[in-house]
């Protein structure tokens, strides 16, 4: 058995960043930027008002001065001319700043007769100008790689950059194997169950940020495995659910060994997910899930998650635990690192009594996996334990 | 000036939840479980094994026992025949278990000879079998509503539930007004600036599971505007960017009071965002956000993430705020709700100095909103501090 963190470094150098693509701004949040940006312009592109009120020189910013308001500068339609000692143009929030202003007097502040305004209370000493390029000067870099958040987007739009070069979406085909599976929808046979894990982990894969897609149910024979791995042309990484234990019917490790699986097989040392196959087939990078259920499932999270990060040109990342006070005392944990189903909420952490990997619902009502090294001692309630959040999911 | 709370209580009532429309499973991950649904099936659906070995009766599981092997259990293919007094089923995992066993001895502690299986060590006493309906029982509920997880659809698909009713989009139609704004990729004029925060909220609301739609930049005037809205038809709810203040300029109000809107508009005691429109417009609602970049973003946020979750049918939910601890000294707030910029890291949360609401660099390098309520008092670094996180990005 190899610990988790060598099973992973291995699985990291089945993998490398894909190509990248363009995509119009509008489609490019979540996508992870592919290479470095550079702002088209400053921003604001002209010293620009802060706030409604008026422009004036200054030094002539002070209570119960007067002036003649000679136009209007409106966010769009700039006032044109200089503005001289003793006047003053109305402006409103990021208009542009007339030639010559240094001040703007917010409208609370003033009061207008005619064409006459007086300052009519202290402007203070903020002279609520947003300077040229105070944001971001022409040239400003947004880095890459980065996965794109809606606030980046609004910032490479003002930026005026309309398409975004991203890494492609990792293709992944998701393989069930086995004579017991049917489809959802489909009338299983007495001794058969619906294929779950795969659905799972097409979730999974697509929340990830990559394309996964789902291909037909292989079976228990050597011809339909391979039938299987030839739909699979054209993936990055093909992952097989089942099949990749030790038993007289996983016939997986075969199949893809004859499809060509540079092949390695690890029995990893962690709970649920023991066994796992992994290795280069052709162009793609192939990984053979455990069937269980809720073993398929930790190790997307655990494994695949990673690796989908690595192709999408994110570094090599072991996710970062977080940490949270264990609400119930654990007994001493053994050889294996133990990835247990657990509820973390107001910084409290609890594991399910119910740890068999076969339970879905154990599985569903989780949002972390409470991660128990080889060998971690007891643990006491109210220690601080390292944990995976699973779940976006708050208060949903 | 009315407190954030109540601006909030108010624009929730403007909204209820939509209608229930199905989708595949495969589709449904993400989307908002619309009514309770049931297992129309146990998992197991029969009592089966969890691990490779032999099934035998109960009682006979003792070191030294020898047994008749007489047959096979493979998963999607059970042994038919009843098993007896001292015969055994070399059976593997998930396979369903043969009538009369009661036991499974996992191969490592066995050795088969020909015919003949001796248990070779202690078998233990746990009979590693599954029980059915151990994961669920047929008609077991999965409850409404529920923003469904990867781990939701792999419970779904072991129920054999093929189609999902979730709650339908909300459809939102986004408009940015103002002579200033050009789109990106376009040429600005000298006094123009590129639309950004548009783009930015369409990003945020796909985010939250909505389906939004920019519509062209209005400019400023009563016609374009009515355009505008007439384009908006089918939204269940229009949000417009800018034109929500009280300048000369604001003439968006105007439009939409001449297109039916009920109008209600709050000033908010909050920093970025205290200008808010809002209201009633024939089947839609209406919700003016000020043209601020980071104010747009901000109340994106705090006012349309929980209107979204109760147009999907989640409840009436204000996001609870994240503890972290201050690692700067803050001075006192004023007597508006400040929602500052800031990054949280390994528990610790950090304002940026730089608040300015033009300033979208700020907002994209941060991860948090640091919530201070009106009034709050000086803080000491060290503190704890309530913060609402703005973004999934873990270390992207």
């Amino acid at each position: 058995m190899i610990p988790v963190e060598e099973a992973r470094a291995q699985l990291f150098d089945l993998v490398a960043p894909l190509p990248a693509e363009t995509v119009p701004l509008i489609e490019a949040s979540g996508r992870v930027l592919a290479r470095d940006l550079r702002a088209n312009r400053a921003q604001p592109p002209f010293d620009a008002s802060a706030m409604d009120g008026y422009a004036i020189r200054a030094e002539e910013a002070v209570r119960g001065a007067m002036f003649k308001v000679i136009g209007e500068s409106a966010a769009g339609h700039g006032f044109s001319g200089p503005l001289g000692a003793g006047q003053a143009v109305r402006i409103f929030t990021g208009a542009p700043l007339p030639a010559g202003a240094g001040f703007v007097v917010i409208q609370e502040d003033t009061q207008q007769n005619g064409d006459v305004m007086t300052i009519t209370a202290d402007p203070g000493t903020s002279h609520n100008i947003r300077p040229a390029g105070s944001d971001f000067a022409a040239g400003a870099t947004v880095s890459a790689p980065r996965r794109l958040t809606p606030a980046d987007i609004a910032l490479l739009a003002s930026m005026n950059i309309a398409d975004v070069p991203v890494t492609r979406r990792p293709r992944v085909a998701v393989l069930s194997t086995g004579d017991e599976l049917v489809m959802p929808g489909e009338d299983p046979g007495p001794d058969q169950i619906i294929a779950s894990n795969s659905f799972g982990l097409h979730a999974m894969l697509r929340e990830l940020g990559a394309e996964p897609r789902l291909l037909p149910i292989a079976r228990d024979t050597l011809q339909s495995l391979r039938e299987a791995f030839e739909t699979a042309e054209g993936a990055d990484l093909v992952v097989t659910i089942g099949g990749a234990s030790v038993g007289d019917h996983d016939l997986v490790g075969e199949a893809a060994a004859r499809f060509g699986l540079e092949r390695a097989f690890y029995k990893v040392a962690m709970r649920p997910g023991k066994p796992l196959m992994a290795g280069r087939m052709g162009a793609a990078a192939m990984v053979g899930l455990p069937g269980n259920p809720v073993s398929a499932m930790v190790c997307g999270h655990v494994f695949l998650a990673p690796m989908i990060r690595i192709l999408l040109g994110l570094d090599r990342h072991v996710p970062d635990l977080r940490q949270a006070f264990l609400a119930e005392a654990l007994s001493a944990n053994g050889p294996r690192e133990h990835y247990m189903r657990a509820v973390v909420r107001n910084g409290e952490v609890r594991a399910f009594d119910r740890q068999d990997s076969a339970l879905l619902t154990v599985l569903s009502q989780a949002n972390a996996l409470l991660v128990r090294p080889p060998h971690d001692p007891p643990r006491r309630a109210g220690e601080s334990i390292g944990y995976l959040p699973i779940s976006r999911a708050e208060g949903d």
